[in-house]
């Protein structure tokens, strides 16, 4: 039980103060919400010194079992193959302003782990599914000149954002096929969908339809909503943030990380939009 | 209306033979499959020699608007911040035997990109979302030495897969809580839930789980099953795979390089798990 917004319930989750609504009444609730954050992976081997650990990966995760995560990430990359390479791990770094957590992990591998430093380098390229590689937090979108959101003062009435999944799922031809695509589709505040895409990876369909918007010389999208299948995650806001669009719409559950960026850069956070009502975790104004 | 097994439908979907069952009766049916293929995006400047492209991202995709992607990625990755910035986008490199698509995209980039490869270097690395980093295909993982599991008999009962869902969930305190965590779980042929971790990304819980496993000794998991909520991507089947897990269950869809890794290295795969019914897309002989 937590009393203050966006308070820590326990490493998972927290507890949020947002608003649900069915588009006709609103209603004031706490809602707890999965945390979100980075983990670094370093490894280093038992022979070298702490100084020559190096980074393999940095993944958006929900804190606990970090060892594990870790562990599972190295043996099944193939860069460890039995436990017993397995020599330590260890939680380094300054805790997280927000979260108190530290977000990097060090994992000490015994002597005979062959760590080929220049075949991780070249095997270990980012995917568009991780917005903050090589960045530590939240901050580095502000570090990254991103500007707020919050002047922009395009509205949206609810009924317009309930009517969104059923005419996005209209429109998805291969999921209609295949019964698993994710979808991305931009939006005026009449409801006309402009642009759906259609991909395995939410990040990738959000991708082709930013690309387009730029390619089409509409960004930045200060007119536009943007709808999402699925959940949504810290990067989903990233670039819809970078993409100028005010106001992210998704059918499933937002994460800490994301509210967070939400509420830091002025834009509007819809979660749970489906079967007739929607939370606000940010952003209610643009809300008619 | 295809007719032959694996073959496409278009580029973003391709029909597969599989069986269907509800745990009493079970039909063949032809089933059409999300396609997910990697896609490599290079960037080189317009002032250099093509021969200095590099390679920024491997993602894998639904192919379809390739452009439109590696653009939304550029662009939100910060790399180009205007579209006068991009001079030209080419698909090059050999084409995938499977699909007949070719997986690499040049993007020409004006001179005036400061293309700081140190920085991109630094900052590309890998998400644990990312299974095919550096490899090309289905076929780096046979050149990683990976064996098949085709000889490995344990069995489960339908009875035992249909109960699976209701029981992790049970199991999911965050999930409860926050109505938006991946789950992924180790059950034993019986039904017995060993290990269950909870995160954002399916792919990490996974590593939890394997982590888990690795730890306490029990790879490879010859003798155990996953199982994973949201869909199966290729990058599960080869996290299964490497922990020596004959089968992966999910409860979504599977792509098709999913259905191809299991079919390659005698996995069994079953999908749609929900509602009483579930797809099997390879190895049925598991499934007594």
């Amino acid at each position: 039980g937590m009393t203050h917004d966006g308070s820590r319930m326990d490493d998972s989750s927290r507890q949020f103060d947002i608003l649900r609504t069915d588009g006709r009444e609103q209603s004031s609730v706490a809602d707890a919400v999965a945390v979100e954050e980075p983990l670094e992976i370093q490894v280093v081997s038992a022979a070298a010194d702490a100084a020559a650990a190096k980074s393999v990966s940095i993944t958006m995760r929900t804190p606990g079992n970090d060892e594990e995560l870790a562990i599972g990430f190295l043996f099944t990359e193939g860069i460890i193959t039995h436990r017993d390479q397995l020599i330590a791990a260890t939680p380094i770094g300054r805790s997280d302003q927000a979260t108190g957590l530290q977000n990097t992990l060090r994992v000490e591998l015994s002597a005979d782990v062959e760590l080929d430093l220049a075949r991780l380098e070249r095997h270990f390229y980012t995917t568009s599914s991780c917005g903050v590689c090589g960045k530590a937090s939240l901050d580095a979108l502000q570090v990254s000149g991103q500007q707020s959101l919050a002047a922009v003062r395009t509205g949206f009435a609810p009924g317009v954002l309930l009517d969104l999944p059923g005419r996005v799922r209209d429109l998805q031809p291969v999921f209609v096929e295949t019964g698993g695509l994710h979808a991305a589709a931009a939006f005026g505040p009449d409801g006309e969908i402009r642009i759906v895409r259609e991909d395995v990876g939410r990040h990738n369909a959000t991708d082709k339809v930013v690309g387009a918007l730029l390619k089409a010389g509409e960004t930045p999208g200060h007119g536009l909503g943007l709808i999402v299948s699925g959940r949504a995650s810290f990067e989903l806001l990233q670039k819809t943030l970078v993409a100028g669009i005010p106001l992210l719409a998704a059918v499933g559950a937002p994460s800490s990380l994301a509210v967070d960026t939400a509420r830091e850069f002025g834009m509007t956070l819809v979660g749970f939009l489906r079967d007739g009502t929607f939370n606000i975790y940010a952003g209610a104004e643009r809300i008619a």
